[in-house]
């Protein structure tokens, strides 16, 4: 485990301290190395001893999987060493999620200095991805919003029920999101009792979204998307606006998800309940709902997700899982 | 003053008390009749007293004018004789803002029984309709999704920078929104940490919205309207998703907004800064910004109010002084 | 488990779903008999599969034990019954808790009808009560606020470091402690943005405190207690102010808490640091923290809880383990 | 005024755009020198316009009086020129309360370098130093705990109704109280569902809260005092406790709060109702309440103040008012 200072890698080390068949080796957080875990988070007393250490590739070599919670444009220094000494990694971070190289250079804003591993990287989605994660070296885990966008949108593309032009989402996420940050921008005053869009259209979450949905498509897309930080810790709504396909229903829809999800673990769908976050708190789910609405040839479609579970350290941990040949669910329910 | 005791009765109270033009004659709160304000309210001690009395017509004699911040489907049973016997009456509630009464039974769910009042209504919009204002004798104000939508969709309607189809518009709102409630929907553990969407694609403010702006527009609008209740107290976001005609620019869409809002008082806009909800708490503005999208010739519009200022109580002081012919922005700033 | 629709019901039902030796036979709730647990509760679909039932003791009579988590004054209703057919019970309301009934009365407002049962209880404080809640056979859960204020101050009293009289407590607490309720005291928008204390000085929870805390330190006790109203979901924070006895060091007070608690699994306390709600919410720990303050000859002591854990369905389930001989942390950690 | 970015600052630029008898002259914040206001704070758009500028004693020179609001330790640089120029100065910060310097040195932690200013400096707690804040150049605005604590506990101490010795006083803060800080601790996701008491023991309002009241009281007094921050953006929340001199009753309470506060604007007491921070959030005013505890002969005494405004902004104001000869309430009704 490396990063374990920031929301994501505190959330992976609980759930990898509670997993049955995992043993945790060593823990890396470079700027709180020699301290206690339980110095950094008072919440491990009596859960979970472990020294937390300077990352160096020594370190590492007794672990059978490497997971990287880091700032982007960190992994890609450790990435290559790591896979060339035959680990596996999975990281939760944005180096490895898009095939190109220049997309991620314009979106995230510095070059890309490991792009061969790019090449060879699997898109961490369980729900779409299984067998390429069962045997992958390294894992590009999927970022927050894009999990949330791209499940409950996928089926309905790739059934062709809704068309692929013109979908708008507006996503509201907590502030766990925006990670552990100093910013005044982030501290409780300025965030209690408001809400704010950000990044409004380059959000480095676009061209994931864009790729994966066209490469389960297999046609071009271009969304609309922007995120709104609203005044919750955890957890992420996102309300995506689609046009429908003639004489789309929905049972068409219900079936649509069936046919890829029923035998999801971590996917609750409905055509009746509409999802709150709270029902995903603390949880690996990811909930959708949806609405027709027939006058506007319009679809709506509701889904939530924990950011910091089904968002990143849940959904590493379902890749691991799979990784080695554990049950999905082991260890997240 | 009728139905002090919800949300917006109390902010009307707040601001008319402290209007320079104004004195408050009676306050009704039918259930908390025979009190003092500062009993029920005690945030009043010392800003105002007055006693809370039931409403009757003969009491309300000596008023020019009638506030009505009641549920829906009672301001109807109150305006015909208010109006016959000559007062000046602007309606809170959604009772008058429909003139299609069918429209207004359908998405309200009970009969209307004052539909003659409801054909010499104004709409109390007063960016949109000023001049009919200012000789009303009953003004329906606003709802409070709808004034954070109109306001920066009209302009852009009426100029053809955006195609009438197509429109989606996601909103979050505070909890005040709903009203002072007991049910246990809206308790603090169930709304605290957690986001749910509501009466999607049937919410009673989707009616109003299509036909304000196709008044103001000439031609057919079905926008598509989602509303989240968020953890906050006060304070609505609503963002908008619309086809950009052809060929418009940033510049079109600035020089929209100044030829229609360039002397409105409470409508501020920009084209660099992103609207946050605390901006606008406790003040009567709406603040509007906006981004284009070119590459799917999409156009966001972000807007923000407080709900219960300029969506309810702040926008019937600028109605009422309009209609009495004080300066539009007294007692407001 | 009877009582499955409050707050404690519902964190009783999800520790119990998780608890390696448990399995769940029935859940009651009246007032949603008939209906699936997911269904009211939709975080629990594809976790637990429950219908709720109305109570009944034949419905009741495969149960080895039964959890009673009903408002204060109805488990006396079902506590006779249930004990004379040989069934270990677990109440988490307050009934059995005060063995002076004339002190029940006029703080609970309302008749005791089992008196005889209440001679039996064992008061389920497993840190000061281990041998007797093993074999008992009706234990009553201690209120959240006790559970809070008398773990720190027991032992400090227990060994003569701090003055019986004079202890003043102040706490707070967030908002489930209330139950689920639809009262609009606690919606959304009055508790939010706001603190209030309550029941100051009348608070069911002071005989409580000071019949458990006499029965520990052998003398009169009296503590002034004053709970207050906070905008968290869950979590209790408590700090009580107390008379030094001469000569009490840092070194005596933490030699006391080791005496007592150096193998009580879930009490974790500090003389560097100060307790934070964060650390133990979601957990059963207690964390105490104390600083002394020579000046006044006083010590302050510092104690948090989840209230819905440790203040209720975790405690339960620790004397659950007790009481059949499991490991104390046993689905609780 | 000198320290417009932070809270109290900006609340105070708030206050006095709309006193009536007052024009803001220049606004001192160095680090947004040359910015507009709105710039830095968009709820300021048509409400004030003013360029922010670097402090230098000339382009003070044109202003009657400058207000202080910067972090302690920074105004002793700036007032003994100010002083010197004939400049009335009333400084929010902490330099010139304590005329104790030791004890300044003490718990502030930095020498302090305007000694004698320290001496003519009036403690600008209008309640009880009219006269000499109506002739003072320099006035010491109060901390926000000490007015929350001094006001309700100076009557009783002066009429003898409680004990000097053995004072508790528990606090509860929102965040804008530690200022506009990008420390982490103060982030969104540390605050939120969380409390801690900080500084047990050792904040700097504490020998503030002593020397005030033993200049009142004519006796020593050294209260415990626990400040715990709290997940609310305003107000203060005051628990005191106190030993009740023999005798005493509600209604010598209810007499001695009369006594001193009759014609004080801004105190409001009572003797049923129990104070709430919603009641005073956005004024002026502080809330007194209180019961008697005659089992353990103490009084419990809760206060609440709005921090930005009773607790800096508002009685800064309050104190200008004073010594300008204006009505004490104008402008902060």
């Amino acid at each position: 485990m490396v990063g374990a200072s920031g929301y994501s890698g505190l959330e992976l080390v609980r759930i990898l301290a509670k997993h049955p068949s995992v043993e945790i080796d060593k823990v890396f957080a470079n700027s709180s190395a020699g301290k206690e875990i339980e110095e950094v988070y008072p919440w491990f007393r009596n859960h979970l001893h472990a020294r937390l250490e300077s990352f160096t590739l020594e370190a590492a070599s007794g672990s059978d999987v490497v997971f990287i919670a880091l700032p982007s444009g960190e992994a890609m220094n450790l990435v290559p060493e790591l896979i060339s000494r035959g680990k596996k990694v999975i990281d939760l971070g944005g180096d490895f999620r898009l095939k190109d190289v220049s997309l991620y250079e314009r979106f995230y804003g510095h070059r890309h200095t490991a792009v061969k591993e790019v090449a060879n990287a699997v898109y961490g989605l369980p729900e779409w991805n299984k067998e390429q994660i069962q045997s992958a070296s390294l894992i590009a885990n999927p970022g927050c919003y894009p999990t949330s966008a791209i499940i409950p949108l996928a089926p309905l593309l790739k059934e062709g029920h809704i068309e692929a032009r013109g979908i708008s989402i507006s996503s509201m996420s907590g502030v766990s999101g925006a990670g552990r940050s100093s910013s005044s921008d982030l501290s409780f005053v300025e965030v209690n009792n408001s809400v704010k869009a950000y990044k409004v259209g380059n959000h480095q979450h676009i061209p994931e979204i864009n790729t994966v949905l066209e490469s389960i498509a297999g046609t071009n897309i271009s969304v609309t998307f922007v995120p709104h930080l609203i005044p919750i810790t955890r957890g992420i709504y996102t309300s995506s606006y689609a046009s429908l396909a003639p004489h789309v229903t929905t049972t068409d829809v219900m079936r649509a998800f069936r046919r890829y999800y029923e035998s999801a673990p971590f996917v609750r769908f409905s055509e009746t309940s509409i999802p709150e976050i709270k029902h995903v708190v603390n949880t690996n789910f990811i909930d959708i709902g949806f609405r027709l609405y027939p006058e506007n040839n319009q679809l709506i479609i509701l889904s939530v997700i924990d950011n910091l579970i089904k968002g990143a350290a849940g959904q590493a941990v379902q890749n691991m899982n799979l990784l080695f040949g554990y049950n999905e669910s082991e260890g997240l329910l």
